[in-house]
């Protein structure tokens, strides 16, 4: 039986089951939803297990739980393991939301829930592709799973858990799918990611909140200088200022930007999608490059002050700014961390204290497109969409891959099947029915070409 | 019987009057507590009843009531119009109360509740003269008072109940408690205000919430934006950047200048009180100067974006910041408006929109101390004091004064007995019991020298 006749034999089942799984509210990054990252691995383990696994087990961590899988059946045979991480982002602005994120719902050809892309939906295009190979007597490897939890938090205690289970999670290749690809019609394989760092800046001002009135011109205002010190890190192309950030930055060889170049991206259309009125960046660089090979630096929130209705005469103690640094090749997260917190050092009045607190961050990931494993996923996309494959810079950050190199000494395999518009991370997160039917197909047609 | 021996009497019935005012949540930025704004209005109104007021009324305006008193004694004898407010400001963050705002206390003492200083207690000092003047038949003129509900959102409705009203509140001089006194010790008449606008800014960036690296480097970050326009309108020193803010503020005569240098006001101390590591403002220029005669700009409040716990990684679509710029002479505060609006308008980049919306704003005050009603308070102060009081100008605003000025041709005197320590729009307002007394004894010989 092929592919597409056993995906329209279960297709109920299959969006049954990965329903079960979008309901479940699994945000890592808020602490009150720690009973639901076990329910996720608990059923991620019976995913497995139904799917034909022959152990799966949920593992604990200091943080949330790892669940593992496999199915050996001959140690002389190459083995895939397969990594997705069950966790979520978190869902407010609530009210945006069409329907409840919880609630999965399929309209326009799409599922739409928390977590339909990011990275259940994709995560569960691996639990069917390997239950096809496995239930139609077709698999010809060993293959692994290990879904965490914590990704959206920075993967703090999946580094240890892999250099605990090292021997368990051996492996010739990693597979991931937590991208995206660059259009419905045009396939890509991502081999480059940017690294990130998050941080939040506190800046302090008087220990009293005092009247605006009273004492405005005499008095240091946090929210006022919280203001300059973010104006002075980017300039008006968003081009970071901070002293050294771009001295490591790779120069994209020419060739590579061709490559590149080859990317049909309508500009109008790509604004039109996010509701863009004009596009910022550096000056001379296509979109793609600006995305996938330059660094950025985001303000993600920012709080301080008075925040409700009409006017408060207040000039508050604090105020808070969380941000959003992605960095490539060849920045050093650390070093990045430490010329950030220079500059900060390096700017604060006598008037101000200023704190700054390192979230998590990870460094980029470039994977080479002479691989063995490159060229059977290209082979994959080729069939499934008539196309060959681009080989892709992604803007998006998965700091673990470079762990997982480091650690298990295994290359990770980026097949994104998502869209730019799927909203991943924000309101109305959603995740097209084609890309997930599609994405199986491939999948099973990579595990054929890995195995040949 | 004397005002102290009235007072000692007394005592713990006024306390007993002034906490049940306290005790209303009179929040009138707050839709919800509409309601508290008539329970006010009312107890205002039995307030003046039972201090000897002839009749008493709650006005319907088109927002909150305003409540009138009086008691006329002779129409040929001179007229004193007490103006106080019965609202108070919010009191978040409400953590940072040692007691609750809206359960007056007793410590160290002073009275602690939202209000207690600004404006119930100073407020009902007034009621409390009023009271010993009848009694005890010193009354001299004639008395109204005007208690409106809506200062601190900047009296939107009083200006045209003043003018459906005006026979009704016709008088010489209208009367005014609502600042402070430079120091427990330092009695001070405030004979300048700074004007005042507060404005929001709306910045608006994608239509869509977007992935901070899928999208960093490519589109505009409305809180990046928000940062830099924020930051460009005033230098470290808070000097305003916006062209054209100063052309018309008016450049102190060196004689008032040595006037306001006699305030004895120890910087190292008011550091202290406050709770400031250093102190801003524009070089040259005293404390004193710089708070009452040069112009200010705070930002109050600012919010966009993710501020929970833990990163996200998001470009949000939108953040607001609100801003207080207070005003000096001869700025007029529609022509700062519209230079706030342009600096806004020829700031904003292609690829966002701004939206300014001036919340509230009024003009300066300056008192002349050659009248007759500022040498009775003078005098006032001098014989409670046992000091002559310096003529001083607040930072703050009461954009009303200038209102009733024109409207009603009367000029207010501003005997204020607050101290800078009262916290007032802040957590742990409060309000020494000796200034609460003090004040009550200044005002009684203010009616005594007025009618003299």
């Amino acid at each position: 039986m092929d592919i597409k006749t056993y995906i329209s034999e279960n297709r109920e089942r299959f969006m049954e089951e990965l329903f079960g799984l979008l309901r479940i509210p699994s945000i890592s990054s808020e602490a009150d939803h720690k009973p639901d990252m076990y329910r996720a691995a608990e059923y991620w383990k019976q995913i497995l297990l139904k799917a034909g696994a022959d152990k799966a087990e949920v593992f604990e961590t200091e943080g949330n739980p790892v669940t593992y899988g496999e199915k050996i059946i001959d140690g002389a045979l190459p083995t895939v393991l397969v990594y997705a991480h069950m966790d979520v982002m978190p869902v407010d602005p609530l009210e945006l939301w069409t329907s409840n994120p919880f609630e999965p719902e399929i309209r326009d050809g799409k599922i739409w829930a928390r977590g339909a892309d990011d990275d259940k939906g994709q995560g569960f295009m691996h639990a069917v592709a390997f239950e096809y190979l496995v239930k139609t007597g077709q698999l010809a490897c060993n293959v692994k799973f290990m879904i965490e939890g914590e990704e959206e938090v920075g993967s703090p205690n999946l580094k240890k858990w892999c250099e605990d289970h090292k021997a368990m999670l051996k492996a010739d290749v990693i597979l991931v799918s937590d991208t995206s690809m660059i259009a419905p019609d045009i396939p890509s394989i991502t081999v480059g990611l940017r690294g990130v760092i998050h941080a939040e800046i506190e800046a302090i001002g008087c220990d009293k909140e005092l009247h605006s009135g009273l004492f405005g011109g005499v008095v240091a205002n946090p929210l006022n200088e919280l203001c300059k010190l973010i104006a002075g890190m980017s300039d008006e192309n968003g081009r970071v200022m901070i002293p050294g950030f771009y001295d490591d930055v790779r120069i994209l060889p020419e060739e590579e930007r061709c490559v590149l170049a080859q990317i049909p991206l309508n500009e109008e259309q790509y604004k039109q999608t996010i509701g863009a009125r004009e596009l910022i960046g550096e000056t001379g660089l296509s979109i793609v490059e600006r995305i996938g090979t330059r660094p950025s630096f985001d303000v993600t929130g920012i709080l301080g002050g008075y925040t409700g209705l009409g006017p408060k005469a207040v000039i508050p103690t604090k105020a808070i700014a969380k941000i959003s640094m992605r960095i490539v090749p060849n920045q050093d997260y650390e070093k990045i961390g430490l010329l950030l917190k220079k500059y900060v050092n390096d700017n604060t009045p006598a008037s101000m204290i200023f704190k700054v607190s390192i979230d998590n961050s990870g460094t980029y990931y470039l994977f080479s497109t002479n691989t063995f494993a490159y060229k059977a996923a290209e082979k994959a996309y080729q069939m499934t969409y008539n196309k060959q494959p681009i080989p892709m810079y992604s803007g998006g950050s998965i700091p673990i891959v470079t762990e997982f190199e480091k650690v298990l000494g295994i290359k990770s395999i980026l097949m994104g099947f998502g869209l730019s518009s799927d909203m991943i991370h924000s309101p109305n997160e959603n995740f097209p029915i084609e890309n997930f039917y599609k994405g199986i197909e491939t999948i099973v047609l990579f595990y054929k070409y890995f195995t040949e």
